[in-house]
């Protein structure tokens, strides 16, 4: 797990393999990047439980003429994997991701993706911006980045939520919530299809409902933190990819920690959505494994 | 809020003085240390609301002769604080805190307190080590500390809690719950009368109940932390004093998790101890000030 | 010590007062400002040695009307100090300081600046930023601040300090080297006569010339960090403000570890300029007291 | 990198190996362990350079009856890795390695150890502690760990270190310098014949030579660290394996950092001692790689 900033790199694969743990997993697929003349870059793997338990493997390889050989490689994979029914995932490196970002008000988590994105951090393209309010139009066109405005419209999200989809699907890779306040149904994630990355305040303990720096400051907390994980259609309650705290104190008003906080979430979100570009992050349950 | 370690210090008094906020407190203060030859070394005010508010300080001077002085000192305080309707405690810096420590089997917390307090780190005496096993016992008397046995008793917790009691009552002056694995009643804290501080683990979110390293590990935490506090009639919602988190990740077990989880545990309960020890921390409501 | 973010405060005095230690010194303060019908909003005072050490105290006061009552509350500071030979320094918290940015090409610290001023969390005007280079141009002034274009001159920076001058004398409070990659003679400092902040890289241990981060790779540092300081005669000597590191590991590259530094180097900047700005800095050889 | 306390594990073997990197060398290296009916457990390879760099590679993996098999596995890898040149190391991770300390005067980084190895978070056995001096003895000896005290005598280190190699060699794998005020010759090192781990304070910037935590304070820092290294004839130049900082303030004196500093520096052995017990650090020039 690094904050290294990797460029798109060409000739440069990225497989992820993970499913049940059985032997000569990593001897099978390494012998094949070797065949296809590959040299690895990196490898991470990890098994949970080496008897019986689940396996999983991120491997970055260079071989000369990635693009134009990718069909064939892809079909290989499907053969070398089927007797392990693994999951797997071949992309490569020279192609972003397309990230969309959904926005509402505030700006600080939107404006920190597009300003990383500009000075060459972040290894995706942005061919949209989303809000359900203007404040932000000029700012995020300053990027050079399209932005549109799909108002809410109160208690049926249906027409909104079908605007949203319309711009999105087969548009993007996935999608980024950069402190969007509405609540997305679950029938919005099923069509959507792509995964949606979000970011939300968190403290030791928890303060869940309203007014949560509020009530932070009214318990005396000493920290405050962010947690962005994996829209699931459990609110708030998908697998964390990134978390981290500030140290605050008494003399720091409710809104004070909420501009503390926004830092922490701006900072926590920026490596989630990165390492999510780098493939680095696989989903178990309800758990992320971060290479 | 520093971790500065203060030796117990010869004609040394520390005033805390903290109630409804009003003109002119801090020099009616000032003036009166002016007035009895006192030299202000540290001052800390905060008011959480100039117009109408809480006022806290905590103000540390010099004084020649001041155990002698005493008794008068606190007189004078008597009428100089009256018409201002304030709380107020005044303490001979050079008199450590009597701490006794409750402890079950786990010693990471009780060892990290010992050994602090031989280092010279810590300004309290310890009369006492209470514990519900014996595991400790050799540990504790070997730094020359007094070890009590007192066997937990099933639900009916009376007779326990009265030798506890016994032993405690006139001879310490807070307590500290170095991973005590008895819930207190209500009745115990209102006989006690004392402070006492104690220490959990924390996660962002909260995992409340049992298991909480297991769940924690389930939802992919990449935060683990711990919470020191008063010790209210609402378990583990008392007043906070210090928190701190460390980093894991996913190839940490359950079990890991919670080792890691005693670092830092006895590192904010450490903290916890020592700035109530010098007599930093002020309670106000369910918060802390942390001078 | 806060991250608080505090706006202009109408009607709130902030005094500084440091000098030799002296008896009675908080009770003539705080008698004052009672005297004056001010009420003390917050505190701070430190002393380094009780017995003829140094003495530093920061209180932050509201009093109705306070502009138009400055000019004699100055007069009455001058007789009221005079006897215990005190720096002072008496700012209306309703006036925002002046600050001035100097900026090359490496924009993360200068967007920094201007994006949380945007935000309104730094108390400060901006009426000019300079750089030797241009390519900020245009982002500048988007945030409707002045952009100034000196380029530099080559080894005789006379000319190119001049201009400088003419532009800063008069119209700022302090200046803010946001990577600044000129030597600003010491001539320089003599005649502009405000404070000046800049910010470097910071390693442990320290990596002094050139290709600092090339070196620190080779070293397999696994921390790296940034220091905001005040500028003086002896380059990268002054009194250090704040500091920060973050965590980095042997896959990143040299490239990376700058990347990185780069987040740390803004952060810790940011910091630094709000305390100044909000004159929680106090100097005092070559050591900052920041309350 | 892991914090996660891995007990001795049976039937479990760590393979090392690094060197220049080459095509196929993950597929020989798995297909090898795949081909003994090995199951790979965890594996961390990094290259530093796919075309023409370092190549290194972590691998634990579970083989029934390891220990029996051990001298021929080790043959089978000479065979297979000789065409490589790559330099390697098998470990049975059911062995621990044999940990001798050596200290002085200051105890906290020595029964950090003694106590973290106690509770069975170190993989190690302790089979002597060495000191200049005789004030840690008791203690040691309570953990049942033998002491041995070898008192300096001046400028004319070659007794003292003939007695100390005397006692090492050939009874330990790796030596702990826990705050040993010693200077070890070269000589001294290249009999030894094993790592040499040894910790240090660390600051941004640093203060080379005597008394760092008074100009540390002097100057006025707001972080210091500790650093934890292998040691070369260069004297606190070798690889670095950990560090870690904390927060200091104006208020603390350098005696108050000093013993901050004694936290960070127990901390940051400790990890560096359990990383290299568990073969998760590669040295590699003047750098580590820690898987």
């Amino acid at each position: 797990m690094s904050d290294a900033t990797v460029a798109p790199l060409l000739d440069h694969g990225c497989l992820i393999v993970h499913g049940p743990d059985q032997p000569g997993l990593v001897a099978t697929i390494s012998d094949w990047i070797s065949r296809i003349d590959g040299n690895i870059v990196s490898l991470d793997q990890y098994s949970d439980n080496p008897a019986g338990g689940a396996f999983f493997q991120r491997v970055v390889f260079h071989k000369s003429d990635l693009s134009a050989a990718l069909p064939d490689l892809r079909e290989q994979l499907v053969d070398l994997l089927e007797p392990y029914t693994m999951q797997w995932q071949l992309t490569d490196r020279s192609i972003p991701k397309r990230m969309a970002i959904l926005a509402s008000t505030a700006d600080h988590c939107l404006l920190e993706l597009l300003w990383r994105h500009r000075r060459g951090e972040l290894p995706v393209t942005i061919p949209m911006v989303i809000a359900n309010h203007t404040n932000t139009e000029e700012d995020v066109r300053s990027f050079g980045v399209p932005f549109f405005h799909v108002p809410s419209q109160g208690a049926d999200k249906s027409a909104a939520e079908a605007a949203i989809l319309e711009l999105l699907i087969g548009n993007v890779d996935f999608v980024v919530l950069a402190r969007y306040m509405q609540i997305l149904t679950d029938g919005f994630l099923d069509k959507l299809g792509v995964p949606v990355i979000n970011i939300h305040h968190s403290f030791l303990p928890a303060f869940i409902g309203a007014a949560p720096y509020k009530r932070a400051k009214e318990r005396g907390v000493k920290l405050i933190g962010a947690t962005s994980h994996y829209v699931t259609a459990d609110l708030d309650e998908g697998p964390i990819i990134e978390q981290d705290v500030a140290r605050v104190d008494h003399r720091m008003s409710a809104a004070d920690l909420q501009a503390r906080g926004a830092y922490v979430e701006r900072a926590v979100l920026s490596r989630a959505v990165q390492w999510h570009a780098e493939d680095r992050v696989i989903r178990h349950g309800n758990q992320t494994i971060v290479f």
